[in-house]
């Protein structure tokens, strides 16, 4: 029997406009996720980031969770397993970051930053993969919930060392 | 790798003041639930018909998904795999019935029969396990759209036989 | 200088299908509140009740708030001076009971019973107006958070007597 | 009798840690907004930003909204009128931006950052005032949905301009 309930890693990024690197990007991170035994957790929408990062953690036999901005299941990407329909258009953004342990954001635009700038409210840390949000954070760095990693290996390894994990 | 958001079973009911007849249905509800392959949703909190059918569910080696009122993942059950923490107070449990492919309404209070409102507003079914609601609800009996279960595994039945599933 | 946020009074009541007595009776309650100089809170719809009731508060002079379900304030009714959009669906309900100091029910279905049961649950007073919800609330009755009254002017001398006011 | 929603003006900045500049800023923004005739809609804490612009609108007669992070209307700034309890703690910093017409940025942290960035997300206007984002939001400057400005009266050109009043 699970006792408790399963580390989970948020994946924020963006899900229009987004580069081929990106997509390739949060794809490896996904897979590394899910080769941990951790839950994915991301918006849920079949695009960008999210879909990618849910797609990597599928093809590693993962499982993830997807918080919907719309009120109907049907709207989650296919790599999605849970689908968490909300109904709440980019109110959810809250959810994702406190339903993580970690957060992880890639490049995006307005939502993204919405979800650091939501987790850092919250005392949830943060690691910018790829992503420059340039000073607007730099409080939030200098307390060191706000750190920066250059690949998705590094990421793993931070993850590990702040949440205390083998 | 799964293609579909796996199927999801909301289950209600009381938090408090739940009578020992209703836990033991539901931990058997949940049992059942799991046994089927299906995901146990509810509210998530360590309490009454949440906490019952989510140990049940796990017991059958089921995955569970707690919706927490609360904005902290610490609140949930020890009976829950994927904690959803929402920090909406009960305004979580339009989440509950909307992430919900069915809802299963055990015996409680106004906490439940909320729960039991918004899922038929959005037109989703629920049953009801020896849980009478009167006649508040008379409009959506005419329509099929509640209906009224005497045990677990007849639940079970009617899940599949609305739902189609095998 | 106001010091102190305005005595809000919540009405509650069907968007759709709503009789032509509810509706009158809807449009007198909202009159009376004007009167009293309370604020009349409601799910700002141009829809049953709600428009109903704040048509009454605007024909006395009074002040509307509608709690939207939509994203754009633009759904509001034209009786409505403070448009909240939330975006939310009907998780709205659960603001609209909390940020009233009361609730007034009128006939409705599920949208409305959900409003009932999340304000009571909240510890919040309901007041039924020629709305009939059988047995279902009966242990919140018994507490005295659920009473019934046969007119809009019994509503306004229970909500003096149950706010202490003047 | 006022037919449609009254222009609401949202006023976003930091609750704690705000110079005293700052909070003149804010005070003098919300006297101007106030005799505009405009509303004013914040965060409805006893803190800051929130509370500074709202003192200063009520000083000049105005109407002014607080959308509440506690579930308590007791938790609004003395300064608010219409106190919306929305129990969502910072989930409601959606609705504050959905419920302004404009939206008008001073200092403040990752609290502010995430109410302009979900601002501009809804693709709602965002004024900067003596607040310095850096590049991070540089695709909405672009675009013309984020400006920045000197003064509160220049804040109120600005809104004049682009929502075509007056």
């Amino acid at each position: 029997m699970i006792k408790f309930h399963k580390f989970t890693v948020g994946v924020m990024g963006g899900g229009e406009d987004v580069s081929r690197e990106t997509m390739q990007v949060a794809y490896r991170l996904g897979k590394l996720i899910a080769g941990e035994g951790w839950v994915l957790l991301c918006g849920g929408r079949a695009a960008g980031v999210m879909e990618a990062s849910a797609q990597g953690a599928k093809d590693a036999g993962g499982l993830t969770v997807g918080i919907l901005a719309d009120r109907h299941k049907g709207s989650a990407s296919k790599y999605i397993d849970i689908a968490i329909a909300t109904g709440m258009g980019d109110g959810r953004n809250y959810i994702n970051v406190l339903s993580s342990d970690i957060v992880v954001a890639l490049p995006g635009r307005a939502g993204t930053i919405s979800e650091i700038a939501l987790a850092l409210k919250s005392g949830k840390k943060v690691i910018l993969l790829e992503f420059d949000t340039g000073d607007v954070f730099d409080c939030y760095r200098q307390d060191g919930l706000l750190v920066t990693a250059g690949t998705p290996e590094q990421v793993i390894r931070m993850i590990k060392e702040y949440c205390n994990i083998g």
